[in-house]
């Protein structure tokens, strides 16, 4: 095994590959990269067993990579990127000589890492005869930005740590709840086939996934197994576990009428709950208190050792009745940047009932948050 | 008590003063900001009984500030900061009506937080004729920077926690030292009267002092009491306990003669040793091997689990005996970034002793580092 490659191509690998490393566990196999070398392709991959990335670079005439023999060796990630990350970006040599036994060489600096065989590292999930879809990559972190934030952290309940992901008559819906919120973001797919689909993939294997999605628009096929889902970015291979279980049934969470409706300025609104949230931060709900009266909101707080804050904004339109409601501003918050619109829709059915924010004049996007009981 | 003060103006004053703010302190009041107004001026002071920082703003014409009546209070730093903060950048009215009760109105946002008593506050240390000079404030900089980072952490001798601070025949000297490395500057400082001067400041003071420098260049003033100092930095006033207790004498430490000189680029030194830290980092005290052979320095590490790496770079200069060294990579990194000259001038006298580093043709800037002794 022996290649030559530009210090930048191979850091942008490694890096890419290494969210993937599993950073506590006690087979160190799981700690390191693997790197497998064709006749014209070097791969890198991570695989935590949780979730698996893998990636690869081409030889190309400009020199990037070079191939002198092929081959693969797992070498320990938190060394190999940090050494790789510290070279001088020129080319630089990996070779493994001696078995297990990397020598990386750039200018007069010469590593020698101590390396594991390939053969024990765990193989990725295998796709065959899969369903598979294509999306757009922007529309995709819409999805998973609706969605995910709102998905459970305690492993108490494993499905709501998911995000319920479901494909059918070619519309496609991303929901997430915890119990006490819930986020919810649907759109056709009218370009894939006809066929249903349902899985609930971690929401944090999906939030990982972001941070591998491009700025700019391009493909994403996602593939569907039994117990695994694969997006495929470019040359880029992100796999995780699916979560087993049925996916608890929401639609008797979500009202279809309300007592009341209000248009808000987003950002207005946002900033009087996120001021209300200082004087509410030691408590354990973060609840501030709306109150709804003559289409004006007054949104409030207080503390008797701290002290108190009002604040009043205009609603844009108000349809229906007045109204006082409590709820845990941080989660107000979490669904306004979710909703991610200039104006959002707010709807209620009194104080005690589940309400709703949504882009006004659109319903592909929905999350539901249930109020703080007041005493 | 009564003002109005542009929301941005507002928020400046309180960042700067925040950074004296008592973090973990039962008594309640040093977690606050002091506000005093007075008929032209509002002041603001933090005062944890090791630093205290003072700022002011004065009633301009263009209306930033505007004080109706005067008047103090103290708030809880960690409110008002964020409160201030998070109003919308116009003007703000802040007002004490109800004793220890503080209105802050913003648009329709009206905040009242529970203030306590300002005759509760401490009062700062008093400079009654005191010894004072005046440096610039890139140069002050320089003082600290090349000596703050060797002082001691450990409060076993508090002597050494501090920075030996003495002028002499207009000669400035800042040294610090954790008894096995050593950071001095000296600068001439000609304009200021002849007296002498000798102080040992905590060093943690010094650094956030730092934070409080301007990037460009302006006069600051130093004043000393017996158990103070004062640094005044146009309206900032920055206080810190001195320590007590006889410095020890250094000067015996400090070689007047060595074995070898060489001169080295700094980048290529500093990188050769960064990259045989990352085998080194597990070790306790980051040891890396250095050889110095044929004008040549070959920088190595090596550890049983990890792997080994070495690296040669050239020596600009070299005068005096060949030579295999230890020392701490973490040590000689700092070192190097507070001589911050292009080039460095590393001086030995064998591998047991200590070395220095310092700008060559200069003697003012002197790092001192004892070796890890070889097995």
């Amino acid at each position: 095994m022996h290649f030559n490659i530009s210090q930048s191509a191979f850091n942008q690998l490694l890096q890419t590959v290494s969210k993937a490393v599993a950073t506590r566990t006690p087979k160190q196999v799981l700690t390191g990269i693997l790197l497998n070398v064709e006749e014209t392709t070097l791969h890198a991959t991570a695989y935590d067993l949780e979730i698996g990335i893998e990636d690869s670079l081409d030889v190309t005439p400009d020199g990037t990579l070079e191939i002198i023999s092929p081959g693969s060796i797992v070498i320990p990630a938190r060394y190999l990127t940090d050494v790789v990350r510290k070279l001088p970006s020129t080319l630089l040599t990996f070779q493994v000589s001696n078995p297990y036994m990397a020598d990386i060489r750039s200018g007069t600096a010469e590593f020698h890492l101590h390396g594991i065989d390939a053969a024990e590292f765990p193989k990725l999930p295998i796709f065959h005869s899969a369903k598979s879809l294509t999306i757009s990559s922007l529309l995709l972190r819409q999805f998973i930005r609706s969605s995910a934030y709102a998905a459970s952290t305690l492993e108490a309940r494993p499905t709501l740590t998911g995000i319920h992901s479901t494909l059918h008559m070619g519309q496609m819906t991303f929901t997430a709840t915890d119990g006490l919120r819930l986020g919810m973001f649907s759109e056709n797919i009218p370009e894939n086939p006809d066929f249903s689909w349902d899985a609930v993939i971690p929401a944090k294997s999906l939030t990982e996934l972001t941070k591998l999605l491009p700025e700019q628009d391009m493909p994403v096929t996602l593939e569907l197994s039994n117990s695994h889902s694969l997006f495929v970015i470019g040359k880029t291979h992100f796999y995780t576990r699916l979560i087993e279980g049925a996916y608890p049934d929401i639609s008797r969470i979500i009202p279809n009428h309300f007592g009341t409706t209000v248009r808000v300025d987003t950002a207005q609104f946002a900033n009087a709950i996120d001021r209300a949230a200082l004087i509410a931060r030691d408590k354990e709900n973060h609840m501030v208190r709306m109150e709804l009266q003559d289409r004006k909101i007054t949104i409030s707080s207080n503390s008797p050792e701290i002290g108190n804050v009002s604040e009043s904004i205009e609603t844009i339109e108000t349809v229906g009745d007045d109204l006082v409601i409590a709820f845990n501003s941080h989660y107000v918050l979490e669904a306004l940047r979710a909703t991610g619109s200039d104006q959002v829709q707010v709807q209620f059915n009194g104080s005690n009932q589940p309400f709703t924010l949504h882009i006004p004049e659109e319903q592909n996007n929905l999350q539901l948050i249930s109020p703080v009981l007041m005493r």
